[in-house]
Formats: structure tokens, sequence, C-alpha cells
């Protein structure tokens, strides 16, 4: 057994319309030669392969040219699974035909049922699901009553449901990989701060399960390759591991400044080893928060500018009356490139009551159901009943479905 | 070599929001049928595959398993195009991939230089194209020079010069089929005004050529076998043949009352044969055409009501004044059922100005470019000179592509 493991590709993604398909196609070009120097028997792609559920054309296009060249030309299976970035039924067009030249694609809890056989190992391709997906499955595939479930309606408990009928498909004497999408803590609770930050910044919702799984759901598999989360520092334990997405997809991505890679995962003598491997960046991203003096003085800017690079420029100590008239971008442009993806500003004379705790947080930055909640709270004085939440995260599941 | 012929599935198509999903699979069932009966070696799919560039999520899952059905399941080889209406680089994902399973698909002037090649055949697919491919294709994939490339203004010209080409990868001793997707026309001209019509029911578009191609640029092929024009009857020539659609697709079709079916075609004897296999209709589609007090009367009504059926209702000789106060759709829905896909109304008193010969036609009957070239001379005097028409039929033809 040794394969690749890597997730969150996000094909498609742009950063304020600046298109990061050049970045991904340099990762892509990193990872098929690891695989095949390090002659892997495959290589997974744990959920979110496009950035949208109707991805552009360019996106489509890129993604099938990686495809067809892993699978088809260099002959190196793929085990992916739709992740919620994905668009899992319009993804799953032709799957069975797939199968046939070894890309296994998985988009619903019927084909996590049917491990992937090699000589020594099984690998079950989880995608990410809602609740509502595991109770249409235990309903309309499986034919439980209506009674058992109902019962779930948490993400963990579906998936402690699902974990508990693949181990039934274990062959023993086999290695298992289990291929999946979640948010997975680390500490094994389920409000774990960190990890939820990490989440909000790259999904900007809750729906579905943000950190309500702990990893010992997992403690069967050998394995666990994990996608959601685009940092592999995030992993929650030795053997249930995040890869991280292979490119850097905005700013707080790229203040934490961890090292983007995949890991190779083996079982030489065994015992299951992993060991990461760094994919290069060809166009940095840098973070500036400087005041206009300093980003504008030669002697700060000389190590940034003149190069292909993305930029994140938030303008400290910014002074709105002294500044009036001049063009803060056009000046940073003149300097830094047309590659300033962000451009913020840290007003200098700022209104106290602005600075009050009670300032509130900008909707984008909240989970929708969050601010539904907030919303309703304000105009009613009091919190939506169970009832209600369960209708509005049914709703927010169906537009995420859609788009 | 014995092949079935079909085109126009438009998968998701819907009349005023009716979905046809329930038509369309009942017409697939049979088209299945007859080609396991039939032994066929070979199902082709003329293009418009689907409806829209974009397909619904249902549309995609149910195209998924009708291909899935036929070429996994039964094992039947399908050539399809994609035609002006499918978005050709989305519906590209995955061909590489068919391919090895017996699906092939084209969706560029490329693939259709490279024949399916059978033990005494060779199949072309020539998906839809504008003239802006033909250029991109001559120019960067051949790599012709500016001059050459720039000949190919006219879809004649463009396909003519394909046609040429194919020519040349022709295998003697092999019979040549040809699957295309354009409207051709019967009579060798131009300006074929009954194709015109049908095309304007079908596109109301006349980008990419409207009754363009003349039937003689194919006289080399032994058999043409078209998508486009719904209707078998506009079938240009013996060997240059329309199937037409499966399905009734709207009104104006529904009058035409022309048989819905599949061509069967083979060559025994060292000659091509034909037969047409009617489709049946599991909801008939009626337009009425009558005054309130008829449609009302059960005399009139009881041949049509009390079934599973789509009217397209036109009422005639329509008194405003006198029907104030009538909710008339709700009485023709409790004697019709709710599937009255349209209703429109035929006023018994009009204001002479609107019968003069200067009424505008509906923009929704004019092809855009019609609509814009209108425009413009009403508001400039004068016509768009040949430089802005073709400014004109490039955006058209963009967002065409984008849709």
């Amino acid at each position: 057994m040794k394969f690749l493991h890597t997730a969150d590709w996000h094909i498609g993604r742009t950063i304020n319309g600046f298109s990061l398909l050049e970045e991904q196609k340099y990762a892509f070009e990193q990872i098929k030669e690891i695989a095949k120097n390090e002659n892997v028997d495959a290589l997974i792609i744990a959920g979110d392969l496009y950035d949208r559920s109707i991805p552009s054309v360019e996106a489509v296009t890129t993604f099938n040219e990686m495809l067809t060249d892993l699978v088809i030309n260099e002959k190196i299976p793929v085990y992916a699974i739709s992740g919620n970035h994905d668009g899992a039924k319009r993804l799953n067009f032709g799957r069975d035909f797939f199968a046939d030249s070894n890309f296994y694609l998985s988009t619903n809890i019927e084909e996590a049922m049917k491990p992937i056989e090699t000589e020594d190992t099984q690998y079950f391709l989880l995608p990410f699901i809602d609740p509502s997906d595991a109770r249409v499955y235990y309903k309309n595939v499986v034919g439980e009553d209506d009674e058992l479930v109902k019962s779930y309606t948490k993400i963990s408990d579906a998936v402690m449901r699902i974990v508990s009928d693949i181990r039934d498909n274990f062959v023993e004497g086999k290695k298992h990989v289990l291929v999946t999408h979640f948010a997975v803590s680390k500490k094994g609770e389920e409000s774990d701060d960190e990890l939820k930050q990490l989440m909000l910044s790259e999904t900007s919702s809750t729906v579905g399960g943000l950190a309500t799984l702990t990893h010992d759901i997992f403690k069967d598999f050998d394995y666990v390759a994990l996608g959601h989360i685009h940092t592999h520092e995030a992993s929650p334990s030795e053997s249930v591991v995040y890869s991280g997405s292979p490119v850097i997809f905005n700013s707080k991505e790229a203040k934490l400044s961890t090292q983007k890679g995949i890991y190779i995962v083996d079982d030489t003598d065994g015992k299951i080893n992993k060991k990461f491997i760094n994919l290069k960046v060809e166009k940095p991203f840098y973070v500036l928060n400087e005041d206009f003096e300093t980003l504008t003085s030669k002697d700060f800017y000389k190590k940034y500018s003149g190069q292909n690079a993305w930029y994140s420029i938030q303008l400290k100590d910014y002074d709105r009356k002294a500044m009036e008239g001049i063009n803060i971008r056009a000046r940073l442009e003149d300097i830094y490139g047309t590659d300033i993806v962000e451009l913020s500003f840290e007003e200098r004379y700022q209104d106290i009551k602005n600075q009050s705790q009670n300032k509130p947080t900008s909707v984008g930055q909240t989970a929708p159901e969050v601010t539904i909640n907030n919303f309703y709270e304000e105009m009613t004085g009091q919190k939506p009943s169970d009832f209600q939440e369960k209708v509005i995260e049914d709703i927010l599941i169906d537009i995420r479905k859609e788009r």
C-alpha cells in the first residue's frame, strides 16, 4: 500500500476576481511528478475538487485535463470524493465510465459502502454529506423505518452510523483507509475554537457540522485521508490527517504561512508511515500591514516589488482627511504591480462607538444561520425554536446544494 | 453496418416551466428497446443532448442514467456530438474516459477529423460549430496563415473546408457516415423559407447559420445523420437525413403533428437502407383554438379532458369586457386539468392600427440579430455596416456560448 493524499484543489477559485488557475496548474504538475517518482498505487483527492457547484468553463476544462493526464496518460489511479464546495450530483456525471479507467469518484453514501479493493487495502470513499443525506439514504436505500431514520439529526450521529456500516464491510488482514471531507476536531471536544476559526475562514457556513466530529469516531481505520481544512497542521491525530490544500487561497491562509504540500503514505514494515512533501510556490502571496509612508518607501518595498506575486495590503494608520485626493490604489500599483488582490484601510481616527465591544461583525464573516438567528432575535426579542432552527438549516442546505 | 439515428433529445426541456423529463424518459425506453431488438452496432445522437449549456441537476442526473444504461448495462456503443444548445466545453468533461467504454463524444473540429473505425464503416462526428470555431481551429491547431483563415466567415465556407479535410481521411472500401448538427436546406437554396420557419420555431437565432448549408456539400458521404430540425420531414435528401426529436417540445411542433421517431440505417445488399420507426407518446399534446363557449361545452371537451395530456389553448374571439371578472384559467383547469402549458387570447375587438401591415413582430419570434439591426435602423435611419454586423454576430456568439 502506497498512496498520495491531497485535498481541497478548489479548481476555479478566484480572489476578488483574480484567477488562481495558474497556481493550481503549477501545484498540479508537482503533485503529478511526486506521484510518478514515488510510484504510488493511487492518488487520493479528499474532496472540494472544484470551488463551486457550477464551476466555470475554464475550471471544467482544466480539471478534465488534469484527470485525463493523471489517469489516462500516466496510468495513476485516482480516488476522489465530492466536498462541500462540489455539486455532488453534477460531478457524478459519468462516474460509471470513469471507474472503468481507474478514476473512482464517490458522491454519495451508497458508494461509500463499496470499497475499492486492492491486494492489501480497502479504500472507503465517504463524500461530504448533510444529516439529511443520511436520512434519505437510510430511508430510501436501506429501507429503515422512520423512527430510527429521524434520529440522524446531527452530522456526528449520521457519520457514526455510516462508519459502523462501513466496518461491517471490513475484510480482515487488509489495511482500511477512509477518504472523507469534514471538520474533525483535534481535542475531542465539540467546541474547538481554533478549528472553528480555520473553518470559518474557508466555508463561512456551519451547515452540515462545524467541528462536530471528533477523531475517535475513526479509530478503526488505519488511515483517514481528510479534506476540508486547508492546512495539514490542523490534523487531529497521527492517523486522522488533513493534507491541506496545494495552493494558498486567501490572505488569512497566507498569514498563517503554513507550508503547503501533500502526504505520501505507505505501510512498509506493517505500520503506517507518512511523509509530508512540500509544494513550491511559483508566485508568492504577501500580506502587508503598514502605513502609507512605509509602503511607498523604497527601503521597505524593494523586498516585495518587482516580482511576480500576489499582494494583500492593509493600510495602517490611515488618515482619510490627509489622504484626500490621492489615488491610493494607483500609487500602490505603480510600486507593486496590478496583482493587489486585497486593499483595506485601518483608519487612524475612529468613532469611539465603533470600537466598542458591540461592534457588529461583518455579515460576510458570519455563518448564514448565525446571521438569520441574530436577526430573528433582534426583531422578536427571543431565540428561534428548535423547529425554526431546523427549517432554517434545511433551507440553507437546499440553497447550498443549488449553488 | 447498422445503426440507430436519433437527435435533439434536449434533456431538461420545459414548456413554460412544465418539465418534459417524463416524456423524455418514456421515449428513451422505447429507443433503447428498438436498439436492442434491431441489434445495432451503435446508437447515434446528432446533437442537442441537453436543452441548455448549463443543464439542471435533474437533467444531468437523467442523461447520466440514460447513457450508463445504454453503454455500460446494455453494451450499446453511443456516438454523440454537441449541438447548438449544448455547452460544448462543459459537455466535454470526461470524454477520454468515455471513449474507453464505447461512448464517443465529439465537441470540437479536431475530434471530427478522427473517425470511429468499425470493420466496414467510418463514422465522422462533426459537432455544431460557428465560423469562429473554424478560424481558431485552422489557425491554432493546423497552423494556417491568417489570410486563409480569415476567409472562413460563413458557416458554409467553414463546413466545406472541414468536409474536404474529412474526405482526406476516407478509407476506400468502407462506408462513410457523417454525424452533424446544422440547418441543411432541401432545395439547394440559401433562402429556403419553409426551413427558416422550422428553424425559427426552435432556435430563435440565425447565429451560426440559418439554412445556409445545402445538402450537396455532403454528397461524398453514404449517410449524413443530422440533428437540429425537430421533424424528419425536413430531411434535405435521401441520404442527408434529420431523424427529428423523440418528443414534442412546443405547440408549434404539436400543430405540425408529424410523427416522432428514429431511423434504423443499414447497408444490406451494399446499398443504404433506412426505415423510420415511430415512437409512441404517453401524454398527448393538444392544441385547441376555440372560443370560450366551445371550450367549456361538454360536447367539445369530452374528447380532450379527463386524460393525462398537455394543452395549449388559444382562446378565439375573446371579448375582454364581457369576460371581466371571470377567472378563465381556473375555469379551463376545472375542465382540462392543470397541465395547460400555454394560454393565449385572440381578442374579438382589435385596434385597427394593430392590424395594419406594420404591426411589429413579437421580439420573441425574431432572431436577436434581426431585432438589433431593426433597432439600429430605426434609431439611425441607416443599416449597420458589414463591420458592425460582424461585431453584433461575434457578441451574440459569445452570449450563446456563455448560456
